[in-house]
């Protein structure tokens, strides 16, 4: 199947594409999206390096408006981003409220445009706790209305909504995946911050699947 | 229900914006989008002035990215925009891929951030015969994924979806909504071109509903 990939630069999306790759799809390209979060800058280059090394197109569609328009901690214009565990209550100020919907939605539009049949995105189980728009009964009635809203009855593939994040881990280190190119602090700092929900979340995924990890963290 | 209207500055839902007002519903913001169509630069200002007018802040998303990813005639990266009826084929090409499946979904982000629990869409059953994304068989799980989608549980109201243009026009009559300013054309010129399909439509509307049309169309 021709597909799309929603492609941050993270481990998920990046483990996403090389996936798609070996299960045999063409990826017609891979679409980034700038939001004005503190670490698209630091994502967004990662997600290029990959699709580079895939041989696939990367485009950039600029979602810069949220951070006029929305209000959350992970954008430039909100506050300090918390430490600590993700399933803390304190990281929901880091929600974007409906990004994945945006997101989603976007990239069906480029989908179609780019012929492609399929769209990929990377939620898993583990964002289902404080992420509405990660959650399954979000994500079946968004894929109902892409494929109803679109010419193409564009499909989403969602290849890893039932496993954690430590087995999409392994399934990156089975693919031989170059984890150093992917970035997930939400500090956007020179380094991997070591403490917001996402570094936690990224080091216990190593350590859980007994890999080791390469990423350098400030603490 | 405090809510937002996605107001284009076009007919439709300019009613939707006074209509809602005229059931009792608390407007709490419109939101335009300049998605980088041939006629944003007209319609928006109309939005504008309508939001003024009833008092309600309005506030523009930049989507421009489309004229880049996205293929339409519609847009200003397009070729001609085709004259004549729109249920003809040729219109098809003015079609932007899942354009209101993005509209509504960065209009639920929004929804959220301003702690609106109710979306505005002006889709309306003429829509339906060249537009997937205006069907309900769109509409009603696109609801149902923001529902799911945002913590406030946002909902999609689509007042018109059952109406036809010329419904929405007597509608608007009854609330002396001044149609002067409101823009329909997608050629996007000085005045409408009045042989676009939406021109076309805005002609149809107004003289089925036994209504005077107040445009200056070029012919």
């Amino acid at each position: 199947m021709k597909t799309v990939i929603l492609l941050s630069g993270g481990m998920d999306s990046t483990v996403a594409l090389w996936h798609t790759l070996a299960e045999g799809h063409e990826v017609v390209a891979c679409l980034g999206v700038d939001y004005a979060s503190k670490h698209n800058a630091k994502e967004l280059p990662m997600a290029r390096w990959q699709a580079e090394k895939a041989g696939v197109p990367f485009q950039t569609a600029n979602l810069t408006f949220m951070n006029q328009l929305f209000q959350s901690d992970l954008l430039q214009s909100g506050g300090e981003i918390p430490e600590g565990h993700y399933e803390e209550e304190n990281m929901k100020s880091t929600v974007v409220p409906f990004r994945n919907g945006i997101l989603l939605a976007v990239a069906a539009g480029f989908a179609e445009s780019v012929e492609a049949e399929g769209l990929v995105i990377a939620a898993h189980s583990g964002d289902h706790a404080i992420y509405p728009d990660c959650r399954e009964d979000f994500l079946a009635p968004m894929a109902q209305a892409i494929a109803a809203g679109t010419y193409a009855d564009v499909s989403v593939l969602r290849p890893f909504v039932a496993l954690r994040k430590e087995d999409i881990a392994s399934r990156g280190a089975e693919l031989e995946v170059d984890f150093t190119h992917t970035w997930s602090c939400y500090k956007g700092g020179d380094i991997h911050c070591g403490k917001c929900g996402t570094c936690v979340e990224r080091k216990e995924a190593f350590a859980i699947a007994q890999l080791e990890d390469p990423t350098v963290y400030l603490a």
